[in-house]
Protein backbone atom coordinates (compact mmCIF):
# COMPACT_ATOMS: atom_id res chain seq x y z
CA UNK A 1 0.00 0.00 0.00
CA UNK A 2 3.57 2.01 0.29
CA UNK A 3 3.02 5.30 2.64
CA UNK A 4 -0.04 7.44 3.09
CA UNK A 5 0.45 11.63 1.64
CA UNK A 6 -1.57 14.32 3.15
CA UNK A 7 -2.77 16.23 -0.07
CA UNK A 8 -5.89 19.10 -0.32
CA UNK A 9 -6.87 17.94 3.20
CA UNK A 10 -6.94 14.26 2.84
CA UNK A 11 -4.52 10.94 3.35
CA UNK A 12 -4.27 8.90 0.58
CA UNK A 13 -1.51 6.47 -0.71
CA UNK A 14 1.09 8.10 -2.31
CA UNK A 15 -0.17 5.79 -5.23
CA UNK A 16 -3.05 7.96 -5.53
CA UNK A 17 -1.87 11.33 -4.64
CA UNK A 18 -2.04 12.91 -7.99
CA UNK A 19 -1.19 16.66 -9.10
CA UNK A 20 -3.42 18.51 -12.28
CA UNK A 21 -0.91 19.02 -14.94
CA UNK A 22 -1.52 22.30 -14.68
CA UNK A 23 -1.09 23.22 -11.24
CA UNK A 24 1.18 26.11 -11.61
CA UNK A 25 4.05 24.31 -9.11
CA UNK A 26 4.29 21.92 -11.79
CA UNK A 27 4.55 24.46 -14.73
CA UNK A 28 6.27 27.46 -13.33
CA UNK A 29 7.69 26.49 -9.86
CA UNK A 30 5.07 28.81 -8.49
CA UNK A 31 5.18 27.35 -5.15
CA UNK A 32 7.19 27.20 -1.45
CA UNK A 33 8.45 24.22 0.54
CA UNK A 34 9.65 23.31 3.92
CA UNK A 35 11.83 20.11 4.94
CA UNK A 36 12.26 19.40 8.43
CA UNK A 37 13.18 16.47 10.36
CA UNK A 38 10.84 14.67 12.39
CA UNK A 39 12.42 13.41 15.74
CA UNK A 40 10.49 11.34 18.67
CA UNK A 41 7.00 11.89 16.25
CA UNK A 42 7.32 15.29 16.16
CA UNK A 43 8.13 17.91 13.30
CA UNK A 44 11.68 19.57 14.81
CA UNK A 45 10.97 23.31 14.62
CA UNK A 46 7.47 22.87 12.88
CA UNK A 47 6.27 26.86 13.22
CA UNK A 48 9.21 28.24 12.39
CA UNK A 49 8.90 26.37 9.22
CA UNK A 50 5.49 26.71 8.77
CA UNK A 51 5.89 30.44 9.91
CA UNK A 52 8.59 31.38 7.20
CA UNK A 53 6.08 29.57 4.47
CA UNK A 54 3.61 32.03 5.20
CA UNK A 55 5.78 34.52 5.18
CA UNK A 56 6.54 33.25 1.41
CA UNK A 57 2.55 32.99 0.66
CA UNK A 58 1.86 36.30 1.78
CA UNK A 59 4.60 37.75 -0.76
CA UNK A 60 4.11 35.96 -3.37
CA UNK A 61 0.23 35.93 -3.19
CA UNK A 62 -0.29 32.14 -2.53
CA UNK A 63 -3.45 31.56 -0.13
CA UNK A 64 -2.27 29.26 2.88
CA UNK A 65 -5.61 26.86 3.38
CA UNK A 66 -5.11 25.66 6.75
CA UNK A 67 -3.93 27.97 9.72
CA UNK A 68 -0.68 26.59 11.70
CA UNK A 69 -2.59 24.74 14.35
CA UNK A 70 -4.52 22.64 11.68
CA UNK A 71 -1.16 21.85 9.76
CA UNK A 72 0.27 20.64 12.77
CA UNK A 73 -2.55 18.64 13.66
CA UNK A 74 -2.75 16.75 10.17
CA UNK A 75 1.31 16.48 10.12
CA UNK A 76 0.98 14.66 13.53
CA UNK A 77 -1.60 12.71 12.01
CA UNK A 78 1.00 11.85 9.07
CA UNK A 79 3.17 10.73 11.28
CA UNK A 80 1.00 8.12 13.46
CA UNK A 81 -0.37 7.04 10.33
CA UNK A 82 2.74 6.07 8.97
CA UNK A 83 3.99 4.76 11.94
CA UNK A 84 7.24 7.03 11.01
CA UNK A 85 8.66 8.75 14.24
CA UNK A 86 11.69 9.46 12.76
CA UNK A 87 11.38 10.72 9.58
CA UNK A 88 11.64 13.98 7.22
CA UNK A 89 8.70 16.05 6.77
CA UNK A 90 8.18 18.22 3.67
CA UNK A 91 5.39 20.70 3.29
CA UNK A 92 4.69 21.56 -0.28
CA UNK A 93 2.55 24.54 -1.03
CA UNK A 94 1.65 25.92 -4.56
CA UNK A 95 -0.17 28.09 -6.18
CA UNK A 96 -2.65 25.96 -7.42
CA UNK A 97 -3.73 24.56 -11.08
CA UNK A 98 -4.33 27.61 -13.03
CA UNK A 99 -4.97 28.76 -16.72
CA UNK A 100 -1.62 29.13 -19.10
CA UNK A 101 1.04 32.25 -18.81
CA UNK A 102 3.10 33.98 -15.79
CA UNK A 103 0.20 36.37 -14.51
CA UNK A 104 -0.93 34.45 -11.73
CA UNK A 105 -4.80 34.33 -11.72
CA UNK A 106 -6.28 35.87 -8.35
CA UNK A 107 -8.81 32.82 -8.23
CA UNK A 108 -6.10 29.85 -7.79
CA UNK A 109 -6.74 27.54 -5.39
CA UNK A 110 -3.52 26.66 -3.53
CA UNK A 111 -2.09 22.71 -3.39
CA UNK A 112 -0.98 21.84 -0.72
CA UNK A 113 0.95 18.64 0.04
CA UNK A 114 2.57 17.11 3.08
CA UNK A 115 5.12 13.72 2.74
CA UNK A 116 7.25 11.43 4.89
CA UNK A 117 10.44 10.74 3.77
CA UNK A 118 13.57 7.83 5.11
CA UNK A 119 15.08 9.68 8.04
CA UNK A 120 18.98 10.31 7.21
CA UNK A 121 21.41 7.90 8.61
CA UNK A 122 22.78 9.01 12.48
CA UNK A 123 26.19 8.45 12.08
CA UNK A 124 28.49 11.93 12.34
CA UNK A 125 29.57 13.40 8.50
CA UNK A 126 32.07 15.13 7.55
CA UNK A 127 31.25 16.62 3.87
CA UNK A 128 33.48 17.42 0.47
CA UNK A 129 32.76 21.16 -0.53
CA UNK A 130 33.19 22.28 -4.18
CA UNK A 131 32.58 25.62 -5.40
CA UNK A 132 29.96 25.68 -8.01
CA UNK A 133 29.84 26.88 -11.27
CA UNK A 134 26.66 28.12 -11.07
CA UNK A 135 26.06 31.78 -9.24
CA UNK A 136 22.70 33.58 -7.08
CA UNK A 137 22.11 36.77 -7.79
CA UNK A 138 23.23 38.94 -5.14
CA UNK A 139 20.90 41.35 -3.23
CA UNK A 140 17.88 39.33 -4.28
CA UNK A 141 14.51 39.60 -2.66
CA UNK A 142 13.52 35.97 -3.58
CA UNK A 143 16.51 34.57 -1.69
CA UNK A 144 14.61 35.36 1.31
CA UNK A 145 11.86 32.33 0.96
CA UNK A 146 12.22 28.79 0.13
CA UNK A 147 10.21 28.63 -3.82
CA UNK A 148 9.97 25.37 -5.32
CA UNK A 149 11.80 27.06 -8.16
CA UNK A 150 15.08 25.19 -7.56
CA UNK A 151 16.53 23.96 -10.75
CA UNK A 152 19.75 25.92 -10.28
CA UNK A 153 20.45 24.29 -6.89
CA UNK A 154 19.39 21.28 -8.34
CA UNK A 155 22.60 21.49 -10.99
CA UNK A 156 24.54 23.00 -8.60
CA UNK A 157 24.07 19.78 -6.46
CA UNK A 158 24.53 17.33 -9.25
CA UNK A 159 27.80 19.09 -10.25
CA UNK A 160 28.88 18.72 -6.94
CA UNK A 161 28.08 14.65 -6.69
CA UNK A 162 29.63 14.50 -10.30
CA UNK A 163 33.12 15.35 -8.67
CA UNK A 164 32.63 13.36 -6.05
CA UNK A 165 31.80 16.15 -3.23
CA UNK A 166 28.81 16.56 -0.94
CA UNK A 167 27.40 19.80 -1.81
CA UNK A 168 28.50 23.14 -3.85
CA UNK A 169 29.52 26.58 -2.27
CA UNK A 170 27.44 29.00 -4.43
CA UNK A 171 29.09 32.25 -5.17
CA UNK A 172 26.57 35.31 -6.02
CA UNK A 173 26.94 37.60 -8.57
CA UNK A 174 29.21 39.66 -6.84
CA UNK A 175 31.75 36.87 -6.27
CA UNK A 176 30.75 36.75 -2.19
CA UNK A 177 30.50 33.80 -0.42
CA UNK A 178 26.84 32.95 -0.29
CA UNK A 179 25.11 29.66 0.52
CA UNK A 180 25.61 25.33 -1.07
CA UNK A 181 23.08 23.99 -2.62
CA UNK A 182 21.41 22.54 0.31
CA UNK A 183 21.93 24.66 3.08
CA UNK A 184 23.75 27.84 4.60
CA UNK A 185 27.37 27.95 5.74
CA UNK A 186 29.82 29.04 8.57
CA UNK A 187 32.86 29.48 8.95
CA UNK A 188 35.32 29.73 12.10
CA UNK A 189 37.86 33.00 12.15
CA UNK A 190 40.19 33.79 15.16
CA UNK A 191 37.74 32.54 17.12
CA UNK A 192 34.58 33.75 15.73
CA UNK A 193 32.25 32.17 13.92
CA UNK A 194 31.04 34.27 10.49
CA UNK A 195 28.14 33.64 8.05
CA UNK A 196 27.26 35.61 4.74
CA UNK A 197 24.02 38.23 5.60
CA UNK A 198 20.85 37.92 4.04
CA UNK A 199 21.39 40.51 1.30
CA UNK A 200 24.02 38.01 -0.41
CA UNK A 201 21.06 36.44 -1.81
CA UNK A 202 21.19 33.69 0.99
CA UNK A 203 18.19 32.01 2.14
CA UNK A 204 17.32 32.71 5.85
CA UNK A 205 18.06 28.90 7.14
CA UNK A 206 16.07 27.89 10.40
CA UNK A 207 19.19 25.97 11.22
CA UNK A 208 20.88 29.22 10.47
CA UNK A 209 18.94 31.12 12.36
CA UNK A 210 19.03 28.32 15.59
CA UNK A 211 22.97 28.82 15.18
CA UNK A 212 22.92 32.46 15.85
CA UNK A 213 20.74 31.58 19.05
CA UNK A 214 23.60 29.29 19.80
CA UNK A 215 26.34 31.79 19.80
CA UNK A 216 24.27 34.17 21.56
CA UNK A 217 23.59 31.85 24.58
CA UNK A 218 26.95 30.18 24.67
CA UNK A 219 28.95 33.82 24.47
CA UNK A 220 30.84 32.86 20.54
CA UNK A 221 31.46 35.83 18.91
CA UNK A 222 29.69 36.23 15.70
CA UNK A 223 30.47 38.15 12.39
CA UNK A 224 27.84 38.52 9.67
CA UNK A 225 29.78 39.33 6.42
CA UNK A 226 30.55 39.14 2.76
CA UNK A 227 33.99 37.15 1.81
CA UNK A 228 35.21 36.10 -0.67
CA UNK A 229 35.80 32.22 -1.80
CA UNK A 230 39.97 32.19 -0.86
CA UNK A 231 39.27 33.39 2.69
CA UNK A 232 37.23 30.20 3.25
CA UNK A 233 40.94 28.06 2.30
CA UNK A 234 42.44 29.59 5.95
CA UNK A 235 39.20 29.40 7.78
CA UNK A 236 39.77 27.36 11.32
CA UNK A 237 36.45 25.32 10.07
CA UNK A 238 34.10 25.37 8.00
CA UNK A 239 29.99 23.65 8.59
CA UNK A 240 27.22 23.44 6.60
CA UNK A 241 23.78 23.92 8.36
CA UNK A 242 20.69 22.51 6.96
CA UNK A 243 17.05 21.20 8.34
CA UNK A 244 17.64 18.10 7.70
CA UNK A 245 21.18 16.59 8.60
CA UNK A 246 21.96 20.07 11.01
CA UNK A 247 24.90 20.78 11.67
CA UNK A 248 27.63 19.39 8.72
CA UNK A 249 30.87 19.65 9.30
CA UNK A 250 32.90 20.32 6.08
CA UNK A 251 36.56 18.06 6.15
CA UNK A 252 37.14 19.14 2.05
CA UNK A 253 37.09 22.17 0.01
CA UNK A 254 37.93 22.36 -3.52
CA UNK A 255 39.86 19.21 -3.09
CA UNK A 256 41.97 20.53 0.22
CA UNK A 257 41.19 19.45 3.85
CA UNK A 258 40.36 22.09 6.19
CA UNK A 259 41.58 22.72 9.46
CA UNK A 260 38.58 21.99 12.29
CA UNK A 261 37.94 24.55 14.83
CA UNK A 262 36.62 23.31 18.27
CA UNK A 263 34.35 25.84 17.63
CA UNK A 264 32.13 23.67 15.00
CA UNK A 265 31.71 20.73 17.28
CA UNK A 266 30.83 23.13 20.62
CA UNK A 267 27.78 24.56 17.76
CA UNK A 268 27.20 20.82 16.48
CA UNK A 269 27.04 19.30 20.12
CA UNK A 270 24.31 22.25 20.84
CA UNK A 271 22.66 21.68 18.31
CA UNK A 272 22.03 18.05 19.29
CA UNK A 273 20.95 18.89 22.24
CA UNK A 274 18.61 21.28 20.95
CA UNK A 275 16.97 18.20 18.56
CA UNK A 276 16.92 16.04 21.39
CA UNK A 277 15.63 18.21 24.68
CA UNK B 1 -15.73 15.76 -21.88
CA UNK B 2 -13.22 18.88 -21.83
CA UNK B 3 -9.89 19.60 -23.68
CA UNK B 4 -7.54 16.00 -24.31
CA UNK B 5 -3.88 16.67 -23.41
CA UNK B 6 -0.94 14.42 -24.45
CA UNK B 7 0.68 12.83 -21.41
CA UNK B 8 3.31 10.03 -21.39
CA UNK B 9 2.70 8.42 -24.80
CA UNK B 10 -1.25 9.00 -24.40
CA UNK B 11 -4.09 11.26 -25.31
CA UNK B 12 -6.78 11.88 -22.35
CA UNK B 13 -9.42 14.41 -20.60
CA UNK B 14 -7.83 17.17 -18.79
CA UNK B 15 -9.48 16.15 -15.72
CA UNK B 16 -7.76 13.03 -16.44
CA UNK B 17 -3.89 14.31 -17.05
CA UNK B 18 -2.36 13.90 -13.42
CA UNK B 19 1.07 14.19 -12.08
CA UNK B 20 2.41 11.93 -9.16
CA UNK B 21 3.07 14.42 -5.93
CA UNK B 22 6.75 13.30 -6.46
CA UNK B 23 7.47 14.52 -10.18
CA UNK B 24 10.37 16.74 -9.87
CA UNK B 25 9.09 18.74 -11.77
CA UNK B 26 6.51 19.78 -9.43
CA UNK B 27 8.46 19.49 -6.26
CA UNK B 28 11.49 21.91 -7.56
CA UNK B 29 10.72 23.30 -10.61
CA UNK B 30 13.32 21.08 -12.00
CA UNK B 31 12.11 20.87 -15.68
CA UNK B 32 11.71 22.74 -19.38
CA UNK B 33 8.92 24.21 -21.30
CA UNK B 34 8.26 25.61 -24.61
CA UNK B 35 5.23 27.11 -25.99
CA UNK B 36 3.93 28.21 -29.75
CA UNK B 37 1.23 29.42 -31.75
CA UNK B 38 -0.58 27.23 -33.72
CA UNK B 39 -1.60 28.60 -36.99
CA UNK B 40 -3.97 26.72 -39.55
CA UNK B 41 -3.12 23.56 -37.71
CA UNK B 42 0.30 23.85 -37.34
CA UNK B 43 2.56 24.57 -34.61
CA UNK B 44 5.17 27.78 -35.68
CA UNK B 45 8.68 26.97 -36.05
CA UNK B 46 8.20 23.57 -33.97
CA UNK B 47 11.32 22.34 -34.99
CA UNK B 48 13.44 25.24 -33.68
CA UNK B 49 11.25 24.72 -30.01
CA UNK B 50 12.52 21.24 -29.79
CA UNK B 51 15.62 21.84 -30.62
CA UNK B 52 15.84 24.38 -27.80
CA UNK B 53 14.07 21.79 -25.65
CA UNK B 54 16.55 18.82 -26.49
CA UNK B 55 19.59 21.18 -26.27
CA UNK B 56 18.48 22.00 -22.60
CA UNK B 57 17.62 18.35 -22.05
CA UNK B 58 20.85 17.47 -22.75
CA UNK B 59 22.08 20.49 -20.29
CA UNK B 60 19.93 19.31 -17.24
CA UNK B 61 20.71 15.47 -18.44
CA UNK B 62 16.86 14.78 -18.74
CA UNK B 63 15.87 12.17 -20.82
CA UNK B 64 13.88 13.07 -23.75
CA UNK B 65 11.49 10.64 -24.31
CA UNK B 66 10.84 10.68 -28.15
CA UNK B 67 11.93 12.02 -31.37
CA UNK B 68 11.72 15.24 -32.60
CA UNK B 69 9.54 13.16 -35.55
CA UNK B 70 7.46 11.59 -32.91
CA UNK B 71 6.43 15.00 -31.07
CA UNK B 72 5.53 16.37 -34.07
CA UNK B 73 3.26 14.12 -34.93
CA UNK B 74 1.59 13.89 -31.70
CA UNK B 75 1.34 16.95 -31.58
CA UNK B 76 -0.23 16.86 -34.95
CA UNK B 77 -2.64 14.35 -33.46
CA UNK B 78 -3.24 16.60 -30.46
CA UNK B 79 -4.43 19.72 -32.43
CA UNK B 80 -6.53 17.05 -34.73
CA UNK B 81 -8.54 15.59 -32.29
CA UNK B 82 -9.09 18.74 -30.47
CA UNK B 83 -9.91 20.67 -33.41
CA UNK B 84 -7.96 23.99 -32.74
CA UNK B 85 -6.23 24.62 -35.33
CA UNK B 86 -5.56 28.37 -34.17
CA UNK B 87 -4.43 27.61 -30.36
CA UNK B 88 -1.05 27.93 -28.45
CA UNK B 89 0.74 24.66 -27.62
CA UNK B 90 2.74 24.40 -24.33
CA UNK B 91 5.55 21.26 -24.17
CA UNK B 92 6.50 20.49 -20.79
CA UNK B 93 9.69 18.12 -19.88
CA UNK B 94 10.35 17.07 -16.55
CA UNK B 95 12.92 15.11 -15.16
CA UNK B 96 10.01 13.11 -13.71
CA UNK B 97 8.95 11.39 -10.08
CA UNK B 98 11.64 11.02 -7.84
CA UNK B 99 12.74 10.92 -4.34
CA UNK B 100 13.58 13.70 -2.10
CA UNK B 101 16.23 16.27 -2.16
CA UNK B 102 18.24 18.41 -4.99
CA UNK B 103 20.78 15.58 -6.26
CA UNK B 104 19.00 13.96 -9.35
CA UNK B 105 18.68 10.26 -9.12
CA UNK B 106 19.40 9.26 -12.67
CA UNK B 107 17.04 6.61 -13.27
CA UNK B 108 14.38 9.13 -13.30
CA UNK B 109 11.56 8.33 -15.98
CA UNK B 110 10.67 11.70 -17.24
CA UNK B 111 7.74 13.38 -17.54
CA UNK B 112 6.18 15.08 -21.01
CA UNK B 113 3.16 16.66 -21.31
CA UNK B 114 1.71 18.48 -24.27
CA UNK B 115 -1.50 20.90 -23.71
CA UNK B 116 -3.55 23.14 -26.03
CA UNK B 117 -4.76 26.45 -24.77
CA UNK B 118 -6.89 29.19 -26.40
CA UNK B 119 -5.22 31.23 -29.35
CA UNK B 120 -4.74 34.70 -28.13
CA UNK B 121 -6.54 37.68 -29.69
CA UNK B 122 -6.10 38.52 -33.40
CA UNK B 123 -6.24 42.53 -32.79
CA UNK B 124 -2.41 44.02 -32.93
CA UNK B 125 -1.55 45.27 -29.74
CA UNK B 126 0.76 48.16 -27.90
CA UNK B 127 1.91 47.67 -24.35
CA UNK B 128 2.70 49.54 -21.45
CA UNK B 129 5.89 47.93 -19.84
CA UNK B 130 7.44 48.89 -16.81
CA UNK B 131 10.59 48.30 -14.99
CA UNK B 132 10.61 45.13 -12.35
CA UNK B 133 11.84 45.48 -9.08
CA UNK B 134 13.33 41.91 -9.18
CA UNK B 135 16.63 41.68 -11.62
CA UNK B 136 18.02 38.38 -13.19
CA UNK B 137 21.78 37.63 -12.51
CA UNK B 138 23.84 38.14 -15.59
CA UNK B 139 26.30 36.00 -17.40
CA UNK B 140 23.84 32.77 -15.76
CA UNK B 141 24.57 29.88 -17.84
CA UNK B 142 21.01 28.50 -17.02
CA UNK B 143 19.54 31.30 -19.23
CA UNK B 144 20.00 29.85 -21.92
CA UNK B 145 17.40 27.04 -21.03
CA UNK B 146 13.21 27.68 -21.11
CA UNK B 147 13.23 26.06 -17.28
CA UNK B 148 10.40 25.95 -15.37
CA UNK B 149 11.94 27.47 -12.45
CA UNK B 150 10.05 30.54 -13.32
CA UNK B 151 9.30 32.15 -10.11
CA UNK B 152 10.57 35.27 -10.88
CA UNK B 153 8.97 36.07 -13.75
CA UNK B 154 5.63 35.26 -12.41
CA UNK B 155 6.13 37.54 -9.56
CA UNK B 156 7.63 40.45 -12.15
CA UNK B 157 4.75 39.61 -14.40
CA UNK B 158 2.29 39.85 -11.14
CA UNK B 159 3.86 43.27 -10.32
CA UNK B 160 3.46 44.31 -13.85
CA UNK B 161 -0.50 43.77 -13.63
CA UNK B 162 -0.82 45.28 -10.26
CA UNK B 163 0.85 48.73 -12.19
CA UNK B 164 -1.64 48.79 -14.69
CA UNK B 165 0.94 47.47 -17.17
CA UNK B 166 1.32 44.63 -19.53
CA UNK B 167 4.96 43.19 -18.69
CA UNK B 168 8.30 43.73 -16.87
CA UNK B 169 11.73 45.38 -17.80
CA UNK B 170 13.41 43.06 -16.20
CA UNK B 171 17.35 44.81 -15.86
CA UNK B 172 20.27 42.18 -14.45
CA UNK B 173 22.65 42.27 -11.29
CA UNK B 174 24.71 44.89 -13.47
CA UNK B 175 22.15 46.89 -13.86
CA UNK B 176 21.98 46.58 -17.96
CA UNK B 177 18.69 46.01 -19.80
CA UNK B 178 17.89 41.81 -19.94
CA UNK B 179 14.75 41.07 -21.37
CA UNK B 180 10.94 41.23 -19.99
CA UNK B 181 8.94 39.11 -18.00
CA UNK B 182 6.99 37.18 -21.34
CA UNK B 183 9.93 37.67 -24.04
CA UNK B 184 13.15 39.66 -25.32
CA UNK B 185 13.41 42.81 -26.39
CA UNK B 186 14.31 45.21 -29.02
CA UNK B 187 15.10 49.16 -29.45
CA UNK B 188 15.48 51.42 -32.56
CA UNK B 189 18.24 53.82 -32.15
CA UNK B 190 19.55 55.63 -35.18
CA UNK B 191 17.92 53.92 -37.48
CA UNK B 192 19.68 50.83 -35.88
CA UNK B 193 17.95 47.78 -34.23
CA UNK B 194 19.31 46.86 -30.96
CA UNK B 195 19.22 43.78 -28.34
CA UNK B 196 20.31 42.61 -25.38
CA UNK B 197 24.00 39.98 -26.12
CA UNK B 198 22.82 36.62 -24.37
CA UNK B 199 25.23 37.55 -22.40
CA UNK B 200 23.16 39.44 -20.18
CA UNK B 201 21.77 36.73 -18.88
CA UNK B 202 18.57 36.57 -21.47
CA UNK B 203 16.51 34.33 -22.72
CA UNK B 204 17.99 32.91 -26.21
CA UNK B 205 14.55 33.67 -27.79
CA UNK B 206 13.08 31.80 -30.98
CA UNK B 207 11.04 34.78 -32.24
CA UNK B 208 14.28 36.63 -31.10
CA UNK B 209 16.27 34.69 -33.53
CA UNK B 210 13.63 35.42 -36.00
CA UNK B 211 13.75 38.94 -35.95
CA UNK B 212 17.76 39.16 -36.50
CA UNK B 213 17.20 37.15 -39.40
CA UNK B 214 14.52 39.67 -40.51
CA UNK B 215 17.26 42.40 -40.02
CA UNK B 216 19.58 40.62 -41.96
CA UNK B 217 17.37 39.81 -44.83
CA UNK B 218 16.27 43.32 -44.95
CA UNK B 219 19.98 44.81 -44.41
CA UNK B 220 18.61 46.33 -41.48
CA UNK B 221 21.53 47.59 -39.27
CA UNK B 222 21.50 45.22 -35.83
CA UNK B 223 23.89 45.79 -32.84
CA UNK B 224 23.40 43.45 -29.94
CA UNK B 225 24.50 45.26 -27.04
CA UNK B 226 24.18 45.80 -23.73
CA UNK B 227 22.95 49.43 -22.44
CA UNK B 228 20.93 51.16 -19.41
CA UNK B 229 17.60 51.48 -18.86
CA UNK B 230 17.75 55.41 -19.48
CA UNK B 231 18.91 54.65 -22.82
CA UNK B 232 15.23 53.29 -23.72
CA UNK B 233 13.49 56.00 -22.91
CA UNK B 234 15.36 58.01 -25.65
CA UNK B 235 14.58 54.93 -28.41
CA UNK B 236 13.03 55.19 -31.45
CA UNK B 237 10.80 52.28 -30.60
CA UNK B 238 10.79 49.89 -28.69
CA UNK B 239 9.38 45.76 -28.95
CA UNK B 240 8.94 42.72 -27.13
CA UNK B 241 9.28 39.38 -29.02
CA UNK B 242 7.67 36.28 -27.72
CA UNK B 243 6.41 33.03 -29.66
CA UNK B 244 2.41 33.75 -28.34
CA UNK B 245 1.95 37.27 -29.31
CA UNK B 246 5.14 37.57 -32.00
CA UNK B 247 6.33 41.48 -31.99
CA UNK B 248 4.51 43.42 -29.54
CA UNK B 249 5.25 47.50 -30.19
CA UNK B 250 5.69 49.05 -26.58
CA UNK B 251 3.62 52.45 -26.53
CA UNK B 252 4.70 53.47 -22.96
CA UNK B 253 7.63 52.44 -20.55
CA UNK B 254 7.67 53.35 -17.03
CA UNK B 255 4.43 55.86 -17.72
CA UNK B 256 5.96 58.15 -20.49
CA UNK B 257 4.93 57.52 -24.24
CA UNK B 258 7.62 56.40 -26.98
CA UNK B 259 7.94 57.01 -30.02
CA UNK B 260 7.41 54.51 -32.78
CA UNK B 261 10.08 53.97 -35.34
CA UNK B 262 8.85 52.79 -38.70
CA UNK B 263 11.64 49.57 -37.91
CA UNK B 264 9.08 48.21 -35.52
CA UNK B 265 6.18 48.20 -37.94
CA UNK B 266 8.45 46.60 -41.09
CA UNK B 267 9.70 43.90 -38.61
CA UNK B 268 6.16 43.26 -37.47
CA UNK B 269 4.80 43.19 -40.98
CA UNK B 270 7.76 41.05 -41.68
CA UNK B 271 6.83 38.62 -39.15
CA UNK B 272 2.91 38.21 -39.97
CA UNK B 273 4.48 36.76 -43.30
CA UNK B 274 6.53 34.64 -42.30
CA UNK B 275 3.91 33.41 -39.83
CA UNK B 276 1.31 33.07 -42.44
CA UNK B 277 3.09 31.83 -45.32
Amino acid sequence: MGVLVFLKGQFMPEAQALIPVNDRGFLLGDGLFETMLVVGGKPFLFGRHVERMTRGADFFKIKMPFSPEELQNFAAQLIERNQMPEAVLRLTLTRGPGRRGYAPDTSCEPTLVMTLHPAPPETRIQWKLVTSSFCIPAGNPLSAYKTTSKILHVMAQAEAVAKGADDALLLNTNGDVAETASGNLFWAHENMLCTAPTTCGVLPGITRAIVLEICGKLGIKLKVRAIGPEALRNSEGLFVTQSVLGIVPVAMFDGKPLKSSPLVYKIADNYHETLTA
